[in-house]
């Protein structure tokens, strides 16, 4: 494990050395190293709280609010929440050798298409500690080797997670420099990482704006940028109607602060005097503020609801807070969802499968439901496991990132003295 | 079709429009359109060819090179083959709406991963104008508007192909939009394209590095860098010389300027002393010029081969050239690719399964066979019909990009009214 000492140039050449003979390692191996690397953070919690409560000291004295204090705050029950989801993926299947595609080629040869893992991932991460085992757990297990960059806020206690889970994965054959933290915080480091091409395979940012903003500047390594997600509920004319005021009101409130959350109702005209005045009372006294079209606002008069505006169509409040507006057909919301959608999780609630179909083909979007909420767009919901963020680009991964998406393929192709006529 | 009237944005934007209703058409609406753009290719042949006749005659006057005049000459028989390629393409599985993973997840929602167009992509392209046709079938049958943009010396019998192509596929109903040449082939142009972020979901170049250094400066639409490709043979101790030296002298000679073409040749220290000396005399008879390191050229004293330094093992010549190297083991081997390979097709020769095993596990490339010529790289020749490229990246598509690699996936997820808990 190297901190502070090597350079980000160093610590990423390690990685790729490492990631040779990682990547070629058997289940069995991996599987033991995260087992162990779960238990030694049960067992060296003392220390890893130790780290963790100068990092919540530091951040208390340059006056961190109290909900940044939470997410950087380990506690006991923290440390075997982290542990256990280390144990849940040494118990997913290994992505790495999967035959993914096989023939006989025309010309006799025998051809197949296998999962291998990337190389090196890194993951630029803030404040949350968690994110430092969560996502060592994923490349471990892909075969990648990983190098890591966290927030300086967050410096001793990802320094000692870091260091006990290098530490517990070696013990169990896991070759040296698989895992690493770059030691600074700053905007150099990410520089100098998002700029290994040819040793860094992938990164990951998995933070705000101002992050992702920093990388599109410089990175030469190819990124996945975790998703924005302007998640709509259409309610079709053939909804049933409790069922839609129930997916609508989770898809909103269940936990309004993340990516799957909708932002926006569509309400089929023809529904939309029965349904907008109970669903938009539902939603007010949960607490949501709410933005209408004309059409909405005529429908439910009695509570407070400004004009929605072009730019609430394309917000993402992560928020209790929804933009309402009324549609004459499906294809009128599909059109509004492609326009100002951010091809993140959209849903139709419907009994009518024509409408259902034509949703399903006509959104462009990672995830398309029918009859449930967007919040399931989630790697352990879909039996992933466990994920490291979610990709709304069409490239490479869309949808969840889980095991397989921290995978390339490889073509093996065996003749028997072949040549190209 | 759109020429020279609109803008690149306003090229663009159409494209986009025509893919939402491209990507929902069926299989059999697709392949009448390509069938028809192939016959069209033939009845209006004469037309075709009088663009041609303008464009080549330009060329001389601006004092291209023969090769480059021949690359750019089309004749009825050309003609022919362009059609026909289109025909192929028909004829292959459509890959829209192939369900790849399918699950009942823990919560009961039912989750279909399937293949679904990327949406418009866009080929940038040098001389040939037959890639204005082979990458048109290739967008449409996939269900993707196409963007293209051609070289200036070839826009005349670019745009009466994307002409009668278009035209063609609008009458089996392909919608208008669809298939478009941008008119400059200035790098104005080309940046204008590279930054439609959110219209063109994909660059494809083909062509030289100036064109990728191009991109590479000022594309924010994703890229897919076709390849180049620093390619191996490695002679095993165990190897049957007799297919080793056909596997050779086939990788390099039978046609140099591709880049599956070998570019190194790496033999174990046990089998050069009888190897060497055959098959670089071969080579040498076919006109390879050489390079060797200490031992190579002390085994084959009597050839002319200067000394191969760091850059010629780091070279794609694309030429009747060869580096050759002895090492000491399959190790070594890998090592030495590993560090010089740029990813593309590697081969070993060897009759023992250990070696052949280590080989294709340890080497990090999108192709890597055993007994058999790296020259097999091929969309055709993996029997995915036709390609639109080889990409050496890890991300999205690694090897020969076909039908399924010009798509993206989406989940379709169905419940009857879940929320989550």
């Amino acid at each position: 494990m190297a901190v502070a000492a090597a350079s980000v140039a160093e610590i990423c050449a390690g990685a790729k050395r490492a990631s040779r003979e990682l990547g070629m390692l058997g289940s069995a191996v991996k599987d033991r190293a995260l087992q162990r690397v779960a238990l030694a953070l049960q067992e060296r919690s003392e220390e890893i709280l130790h780290a963790n409560r100068e990092d919540l000291q530091a951040g208390r004295e340059a006056g961190l609010s109290d909900a940044l204090i939470d997410r950087l705050t380990l506690d006991r029950r923290r440390l075997e929440a982290i542990a256990d989801g280390v144990r849940r993926v040494a118990a997913l299947p290994d992505p790495v050798g999967e035959v993914i595609d096989g023939f006989r080629a025309p010309n006799g040869l025998d051809v197949r298409k296998v999962r291998v893992p990337l190389g090196v991932v890194a993951v630029v991460y803030e404040a949350r500690p968690n994110v430092t085992i969560d996502a060592a757990a994923l490349c471990l297990k892909s075969g990648n080797a990983i190098v890591l960059r966290g927030s300086s806020a967050a410096m001793h206690s990802n320094a000692v997670l870091a260091r006990v889970a290098a530490e517990a994965a070696t013990q169990e054959g896991i070759p040296e420099g698989a895992l690493s933290l770059v030691a600074g915080g700053g905007r150099e480091e990410l520089a100098e990482l998002a700029t290994q091409s040819g040793v860094v395979d992938l990164i990951i940012p998995r933070g705000g704006e101002g992050l992702k903003q920093a990388l599109r500047g410089v990175a030469t390594v190819p990124v996945i940028y975790a998703a924005s997600g302007n998640c709509h509920v259409y309610v079709d004319a053939s909804a049933d109607l409790g069922s839609a005021q129930e997916i609508v009101v989770n898809a909103k409130v269940q936990r309004p602060g993340v990516c799957n959350a909708a932002e926006t109702l569509l309400v089929h005209e023809q529904v939309a005097p029965s349904f907008l005045p109970r669903v938009l009372h539902a939603l007010h006294d949960a607490g949501v503020k709410l933005h209408g079209d004309a059409r909405a606002r005529e429908l439910v008069a009695d509570l407070p609801m400004r004009a929605a505006t072009d730019e609430d169509w394309a917000t993402e409040y992560l928020a209790l807070e929804l933009a309402v507006g009324v549609v004459s057909s499906v294809d009128q919301a599909i059109t509004h969802i492609n326009r100002f959608g951010s091809g993140h999780s959209e849903a139709i609630v419907t009994s009518d499968t024509t409408s259902a179909r034509r949703f399903q083909l006509a959104v462009d979007a990672a995830c398309v439901y029918v009859n449930a909420s967007t919040r399931f767009t989630d790697g352990a919901e879909f039996g992933m496991g466990a994920e490291i963020g979610i990709s709304t680009q069409k490239l490479h991964a869309r949808g969840p990132i889980g095991l397989r998406e921290l995978c390339t393929t490889k073509y093996l192709v065996e003749g028997s003295g072949h040549v190209r006529l």
